[in-house]
């Protein structure tokens, strides 16, 4: 059992029940307006919740019963639809705990469901990211593998090689029946296809990853540049505190927002400059970590001021070589004093822009989309994208297996060994969809889900 | 049409529609898995909701649809239960607009209910209450509205009031008819016993409107006195950075959290000094305005440090008189050095804490507690709570009426007068329940709802 909507006032949330309690919590926790004492599946009646020990009313509710196994997890169900009141969804989730009914942990439902054949493992991690989408480009990216996209083609490829494991085999194994056996140089050329298929989906990992799990945006530079009036300019409102003196942001701030379709943490930093104040240290600490775990760094510069050596030395110190960096010249609108600028190699493009009136904001948006997608739109409607690290690593292995087994060949080695190398490539495949799914795996990929799913 | 379930990831989100497009809706947007071809009422459909333009899929769903009048609204409703995204809840919504549903105004369900007949007004208004209660004891008052329990007692106090305005109007009308009318100090007896009732349920206005706004508890003292520790220990958890560095606290820092059943909004503000700083200046002044609007303040000095004279003077001008206080001297771990306290007479309690211990932290809770409810309970089961405004100033407006009338009566006024004060008595109860509402008034009371209710 679980509150299945998300937390906050709101005018319904929902507590679902998995399992055979689902009839019994019905019996002793609701009263409804009308009964003729029957239970009809899947319809929404009217009614009270009452504490079962106390009889006290609890809220106003439509309960819906869902008997197995036509429901989300393959169980019997029960749905209550009281007010969005998280004091009301507490007192019910207690009052079911009463009747004997336990929590539900992150993901068990889907986790249910998986088991009871419902969905397979890719369609169950799909889930978790229709929810957690936050563009309709990653909506629309996880609805394909929601729809079985991915299954699909995984289950295709694995077709492919089973056909392939299955000729080679029966050679092997008849070898006085003389199948027709493709040539060595055929396999290797259909092995190869077959990979590059492979190598193919696991080129959208970039993309599909930064979709799903939004990209991480530090704003960076000396202080008083005007790095919270950017972010304020970027989310298009008033998030981060703006004074006109320098070290007013010592914390970080962080807000979502979406720029160019993709989801993305803007982080505001302190300013970077060397500093005794100790509240300030601490601050200037914060946003080295933030610029170590960045996608995109944007520099800021005031160009209305010039940069000493000692600190353009300091700045590029500071920037980690990973990242994708902008350069952002800002107060275009003050006149222009700064000469030393870093070298635009370092960058992946140079921006000026005026946070106040919003020049060059727009420019900056696209140059941040940019170092995501390279160029290329990313966000055509029908490609599928792979944006799981453990899609990707699963892809890898079948890949690196495949690899394995077109040198085997090659080498003309015997073709046990193409066997076992093709064998595991199968068996990576397998577990993406979960034909192969171990225990320790489902608890990983469930815990990562909302309660209630 | 509206999302009425909270912004947030989470299993499910609900769209609702309400009026006569809700089955139009239903045929354009919705593919069932199954289909006869007819909608049975009340019956959870599960399929897919597509964008009526492209017949691009957006999400897996579950409709429901409530035909009129048996709905929440009395319309025709239409549930979708979809996935708690809110990329997938707002693609549904504009699918929706695409058949031509609008956007809901707020409260606009549960003002249609009133406009139906489905509530009377105070219940509309519990509706809102109910979702917003943040204890039980809040919920509980709420749910008592919601059933009526209010609407009851107002109709009561009116219907007392009609069978008196009958009796005088009967002898004003038909005087010859020498109709049995009580003498004078009876009808003054009667009528006080009626104000005494209305100034009773008034009483209780305080501690309802606590119970649902919430009480705001300000922190306040000067820097480095552990404010922010004590935030801390209140709230059970690290919310506030904390730093033996005087001034960390800038902006003030807002959490909400119960104390003994009431819903507190704490609030750190910056410590309170004389400074030159312009950031730190503004902090103060921040603090300044959250402690002219709180209704509790905690005035935090150190027990190891003595209080300048020009300290003291400045932290009593800066604490106003209106808010109820209490003093708490924290740093009971270390050595006192603090001789210099303010009288205890400015204050309803002192209580000595060490907030990184979690010494002193119950009875500081107690303390602010017992601000409100003046030592009684305040929690007992079944008390009726005035926690609006609105009902609050319509009961004081019915009790003035009533006592105009009965100073007519005992100033012999001619009992027209009486009559007229008798009806004005009157129509404020009736405003209660919404006998009277005007356009306007339901304008105000809807437009505090959330969307989708």
């Amino acid at each position: 059992m679980a509150i299945s909507t998300a937390p906050g006032r709101s005018a319904l949330g929902v507590v679902r029940v998995s399992g055979s309690l689902a009839l019994r919590v019905r019996e002793s926790l609701f009263a409804p307006d009308h009964s003729d004492g029957k239970v009809k599946p899947r319809v929404a009646y009217h009614g009270w919740i009452r504490d079962p020990r106390t009889f006290n009313p609890i809220d106003e509710v439509l309960v819906t019963f869902f008997p197995a196994p036509a429901s989300y997890t393959g169980e019997d169900m029960l749905e209550i639809s009281a007010h969005g009141s998280m004091v009301a969804l507490r007192l019910i989730v207690e009052a079911c705990q009463a009747v004997g009914a336990r929590m539900a942990e992150p993901g068990e439902f889907t986790r249910r469901a998986f088991l009871n054949g419902k969905l397979t493992l890719d369609e169950a991690e799909a889930v978790a990211d229709v929810i957690a989408a936050r563009s309709e480009a990653s909506l629309r990216a996880a609805q394909q593998h929601l729809r079985g996209a991915f299954a699909r083609t995984v289950e295709e490829l694995q077709d492919r090689l089973t056909h392939f494991l299955a000729l080679i085999e029966a050679s092997l194994d008849f070898p006085e029946e003389e199948i027709e056996l493709m040539d060595e140089q055929e396999m290797v050329q259909h092995l190869r296809q077959l990979n590059e298929r492979v190598r193919h989906i696991l080129q959208t990992f970039d993309r599909g990853r930064l979709l799903r799990d939004g990209l991480h945006l530090v704003l960076a530079g000396p202080p008083n540049v005007g790095k919270s009036s950017l972010l304020n300019a970027l989310l298009r409102y008033e998030r981060a505190l703006v004074t006109p003196i320098p070290g007013t942001t010592r914390d970080t701030v962080e807000e979502d927002c979406l720029i160019k379709g993709i989801p993305v943490k803007a982080i505001d930093t302190a300013g970077l400059r060397i500093t005794d104040d100790p509240v300030e240290k601490l601050g200037v600490e914060r946003a080295r970590k933030r610029m170590a775990e960045a996608d995109v760094i944007v520099l800021v510069l005031d160009l209305s001021e010039e940069l000493s050596p000692e600190s353009e030395t300091f700045l590029l110190q500071a920037l980690p070589d990973n990242p994708r960096k902008v350069l952002c010249l800002n107060k275009t609108d003050l006149p222009r004093k700064l000469r030393r600028k870093p070298a635009a190699d370092h960058f992946h493009a140079v921006v000026e822009t005026c946070a106040l009136n919003g020049e060059g904001i727009e420019a900056l948006e696209t140059a941040i989309a940019d170092t995501v997608w390279k160029g290329g739109s990313g966000l055509d409607e029908e490609t599928l994208l792979v944006s799981r690290l453990r899609h990707k690593e699963l892809l890898e292995a079948a890949s690196n297996a495949l690899e394995k087994a077109i040198d085997s060949l090659i080498s003309h080695a015997p073709l046990d060994c193409v066997c076992i190398d093709l064998r595991e490539a199968f068996h990576s495949l397998e577990k993406i969809t979960g034909g192969d799914g171990t225990q320790a795996l489902l608890d990983t990929i469930f815990s990562e889900f909302c309660i209630g799913k």
